[in-house]
């Protein structure tokens, strides 16, 4: 397998290949040939433009992907997107999450969770030449700020629209800018959702796995003023009415059919430099993985199964393990793949096309070198960086922190502050401050720093932090039984696990806090300085990077023109485009897994037991074969979940997959395990998304949940 | 899936569909159509003849299954089948095992690990009728000492033969008696095997699993005296010539293709009532599981990882886990099955057609009732049965009373001993004995033993043995502290732990026993006479058992032969053939197994750890594509193992794989773990059997061991 893909990836070099690409709408026009030739029947052009069909019925839910599917406002997102609107709404003796739930008028319909929000995009606007005008000679920490006032400005110009939200997206690593701009409709409620039991089958064991049975779609409606602009809540809303709807395909898709999926995707990383890849694949994540599972195993030992102390850290555990695992597939994708060997391969095809012209030559003859110089820079005390990130671990010394830099934030004006120490953060922060309680225990916290602090101190001297070394004596020689009693004192003394305590300290001064007792808050004091001065170093480098890594993103992109292959940007929470076709995979040597699921394999899965238990009513009718509408002969019942080769990565959850004319065929909602690498390196043969089938959730809907209204709302077409 | 398995078996009702059975060759022209339909090329009536090509080229091993490949009597089997003579040749400085071995002439051949044999069938006689005669109207006890008396003698007069050894083998429950003779060749010499990490690759990790890439073949020599008879080793012998042998296939088979095997399959359940399977599958399977995991969990924590006392239970611990987990399949899939409808639905077609004749209602009306009261009669103590099978994993009290019993068979002439107390297993009597050193913790064993006797006592009064009840003084009031301290005195006394007083315990006599003050021998003599007399009512029980089953299938073959289809008995270690088709299945929805793995896969696999340790040269001649004679274009390798529908289970490891030509494709080795409640239940979805394909054999032979010798010996064709 290893020197088959090896081929494939040398020849695929830097451009997008096969189903590769998170495109920027603008791009599609470059692409209406393959588009065309792979099944595409709506006119490129069209799907290119924000304002227009299908593009102007795909919306954000601010980390979430959803789009229209009715003329009165309705949206279809992911049962997992649209998870906190349900839970809020539920009570021990309603308990929608259990039960489902289903609005049979408008009236009967939920106000989403508080901060729901629907953005419409209106405009996008490159704003590259406002962005670096005048900044034209301005280098690292200066770069870096005057972005950041350019940005601001932009931002708070175009929010001067009322119910508009502004934001400044820098594509290619700062090579373009654009503003986006977007309606913001703050009146969401919640229309209907499918028991937990089918919007959520398989839970977390299945999740970022394939075979898959998951119902993952809910509905919201969004609802503005009698002035059809946005509103907060209130009864005499109506619902908005967009531009354009997406109309539900009855038909679906079968084996080998085009799909294309548009939505948000976060980030990803498949520009970074092999020196990037080698550092995170055979560095970063297996040192990381290490240390999670460290700290995994001093919650387990320090707080037993079972003990008050544990249910403090589960959910902390079950992140650490969440990531752990994460990280594991990134670790063994690797050792299996060529990812290496082909950027390596890349980066000298690229320097051989810069070298071969003089003009290339003096314009990224050094840009590769100057751009790895400042990577191994940021990198150089990662060891240090690694171990002081797990040390937050640590409540009461992140906390008191947190608390002091919030005294020094306060000394400024609103607008200059820190991003998460601006007024619109301090909710925020509080609830922050507030769920320590039913999540911090000193004897765990203190194992936990105990293990990092002896960590740190093994570090060679020039590694370590003066200011660190001097507040808990940490020499050239290590005395582990001093730190352990200084630790016990520390925790014995501290009052940082009173809330009251916590919260007072928010109302503080900075000379208050150097003239506490508390040994976190004297650590917070003593620490302070040399925090903020490796903050400020990491912004000036920064300001570097955003000169360099455009600089190499402008070659890499000259060098795919020269052979006619457009370069789509890495993921930054942008609208994009990325097609591609119903297909399975193999995950291994003798076992294929086919593109889409049978309602047959629920029952197969069931044990009754959470995430395993489907509704009776839905055992019932699958026993039955009722599969009415929505039978398809192929696979001898009705299909639940498919596979597609589409590009795509968290942020897309909610986004319509269409079909080759813009119907929604499936809601997109996750990737398969051998995706996960997928963030740095899309594989053909591997990489796979998991779609929501629309004949599932139209099923489901007819025959379950008798969800007519909405069935009649919608647009279903054959 | 349920319903549509449902329907599929109840349209296959008691008749073998599709590739289900396990045939006697003599019922193969029954089945001609369907054969050459399927693909055999060479006639049907030419396989049931035991004396003619292919079947004089099938071998046992005793327990394997093997088969002649060259004029010289050179044989091939499974790697896992030649493991003992492999292992009993390896040395610290010279491992067989680790290294593979390769005799570049014959001289080089090695002596097979003592007692290994190589059976070739020479006649099959139908002795129904003698075993019979004489017994018509004896009952219980009485009808089976007259059987067992009939085969002794039937036995003994057929291996007055010198060099051949026979036996009787019961069909259908006893329907029909067969007097197999075999000519045992003694002299078995190990002539080449791969390293072990070809041919274990994957060891019990993938044990039952698929995909597979395991090399699992060796070859043995027969060798005879210069007469041409079975001998002794001796230098001077000769190779065996035998009649024919098989071809092997450099061309292999493709998915789709007709395969049979011919082997001798261990034991099957496949005409069990659906009584039986019900009690089997709700109540035997999930209650030893459940005994096998409390047994499992005492040993691992009485005896903690890292230990002396583990190092004696790691053996015991993997056959305790490993039938746990077979346990845990066959539980499974039951669940998922519609196997216990399927009999119900099968028994009531037998009953309906029985009552539709007054003839059949006549002969058979009663049959069904009565084997289910004899078969209810045998369960009727089967908690108290089960407990005192996991009793005798404590080590004196199973060792003290086999040697209690040893002094009372010793009293008999050696004919009439019970099996297992004759003079010929004396040697691995005394084995047994001096084992018991290497396994057996007086700790450990008290807390299984203290566990048993709790659940023991746990039982209903009536459910309960007096004589075990008086010994543990059990009452109506369970005193566990009191028991807890009688342990402790047995164990603090017995001398059972001792080797010496073990074997002296051997020569001694009943009243030796009778007198002893050592607590497990007291408990051996205190339950001998209920232990012997519930043996015998066993035994009455299985002569009635004997008389009725037969009856049973008698009606079932009858009720077939009325639709045109044969039956084929339940597998009982005598040679069978079994045909289908190369092919991959479905273990979950949404997932295939395809029907080859690729070379590629053992580098997937590799993790440089055993078992996932492949040779390095191996794995280099894969990075570097040496297909060489046995690229496959469709699968763009060379394939390592495949799956097919041939109907098999234990005992035909080693058996030839063989195309419509009867040339060797593959050796059949193991199952699929969805296969593991196939002994049940053939269920043509999910019963798929594992091959080495004969072009890995062959390419690892050629390129990686260079066997050319072999290669040029053995008659390879295209």
């Amino acid at each position: 397998m290893k020197t088959w893909l090896l081929t494939a990836a040398i020849a695929a070099a830097f451009g997008a290949q096969a189903d590769e690409g998170m495109w920027q709408p603008h791009q599609l026009p470059e692409l209406a040939a393959t588009l065309k030739a792979k099944g595409l029947e709506i006119n490129p052009e069209s799907i290119s433009k924000l304002t227009e069909f299908p593009m102007n019925a795909v919306i954000s839910l601010g980390g979430c992907t959803a789009s229209f599917v009715s003329p009165k406002g309705l949206v279809v997102t992911n049962h997992h997107c649209a998870y906190g609107s349900i839970q809020y709404n539920s009570t021990a003796e309603k308990n929608l999450l259990a039960d489902g739930f289903l609005a049979k008028t408008f009236a009967d319909e939920l106000p989403a969770a508080p901060g729901s929000r629907v953005y419409v995009t209106e405009s996008l606007t490159n704003v590259t030449a406002d962005i670096k005008a005048g900044l034209e000679n301005a280098t690292g920490d200066a770069f870096y700020k005057g972005v950041e006032a350019k940005e601001k400005s932009l931002v708070a110009e175009c929010e001067k629209d009322a119910g508009y939200r502004c934001s400044v997206y820098s594509f290619h690593g700062g090579l373009e800018y654009y503003l986006i701009k977007q309606m913001e409709i703050r009146d969401v409620r919640l229309v209907h959702n499918p028991a937990a039991s089918v919007g959520k089958y398989g839970g977390d064991i299945d999740n970022w796995m394939w075979p898959r049975h998951t119902g993952d779609y809910s509905f919201y409606r969004a609802y503005v003023g009698k002035d059809g602009k946005p509103a907060d809540f209130s009864k005499d809303n109506v619902p908005y009415e967009p531009k354009s709807f997406l109309k539900v395909s009855a038909k679906g898709v079968k084996d080998g059919d085009f799909v294309m999926v548009t939505g948000y995707p976060g980030s990803t990383n498949r520009y970074r430099t092999a020196y990037e890849v080698e550092n995170q694949f055979t560095w970063n994540y297996p040192a990381s993985k290490e240390l999670r599972e460290r700290v995994i195993d001093i919650i387990k030992t320090t707080a037993p199964d079972g003990s008050d102390e544990r249910i403090k850290y589960e959910s902390t555990l079950a992140s650490l393990a969440n990531y752990a695992k994460n990280f594991g597939s990134m670790i063994e994708s690797y050792g299996k793949s060529s990812m290496l060997a082909d950027r390596k391969a890349r980066e000298a095809e690229l320097a051989a096309w810069i070298k071969a012209d003089a003009k290339r030559e003096a314009q990224y003859g050094k840009t590769l070198t100057e751009l790895e110089r400042l990577v191994a820079e940021s990198k150089k005390d990662q060891e240090l960086d690694l171990i002081l990130g797990y040390m937050s671990y640590s409540t009461p010394m992140s906390t008191a922190s947190r608390l002091y830099r919030l005294a020094h934030e306060k000394l400024l004006a609103d607008m200059e502050r820190e991003p998460g120490y601006q007024e619109r953060d301090m909710t925020r922060f509080v609830a922050g401050l507030e769920r320590i309680d039913r999540r911090y225990d000193a004897k765990v916290d203190q194992a936990i720093l105990f293990e990092m602090l002896k960590r740190y101190a093994a570090l060679p001297a020039d590694k370590r932090r003066a200011d660190i070394d001097a507040f808990f004596d940490i020499g050239k020689k290590f005395d582990e039984k001093k730190l352990k009693k200084q630790l016990d004192k520390m925790y014995a003394k501290t009052e940082i696990g009173n809330k009251d305590v916590r919260m007072a300290w928010m109302e503080k001064s900075v000379d208050d806090f150097k003239a506490s007792k508390d040994p976190f808050i004297q650590l917070a004091v003593a620490t302070f300085d040399t925090s903020m001065a490796r903050e400020k170093a990491e912004k000036a480098l920064g300001g570097e990077l955003m000169k360099v890594r455009p600089a190499y993103m402008e070659a890499i992109i000259a060098y795919n023109k020269e052979q006619g292959k457009p370069v789509y940007a890495d993921a930054n929470s942008s609208l994009r485009v990325t097609y591609g076709n119903v297909k399975g995979y193999s995950p291994k040597d003798g076992q294929y897994s086919v593109p889409f699921t049978r309602l047959e394999g629920i029952t197969q899965k069931d044990t009754g037991v959470e995430p395993f238990d489907a509704p009776k009513a839905q055992l019932e009718l699958i026993k039955a074969k009722q599969y009415g509408d929505f039978y398809v002969k192929d696979i001898d019942s009705v299909p639940v979940n498919f596979l597609s080769t589409v590009d795509t990565t968290g942020g897309n959850s909610g986004s319509p997959t269409l079909n080759g004319r813009a119907e929604l065929v499936g809601l997109l909602f996750d990737g398969v395990y051998e995706s996960i690498i997928g963030d740095w390196n899309y594989d053909d043969n591997i990489n796979r998304s998991i779609h929501v089938d629309s004949r599932y959730m139209l099923w489901v809907m007819k025959y379950l949940d008798n969800a007519d209204n909405l069935l009649a709302e919608m647009e279903i077409v054959e």
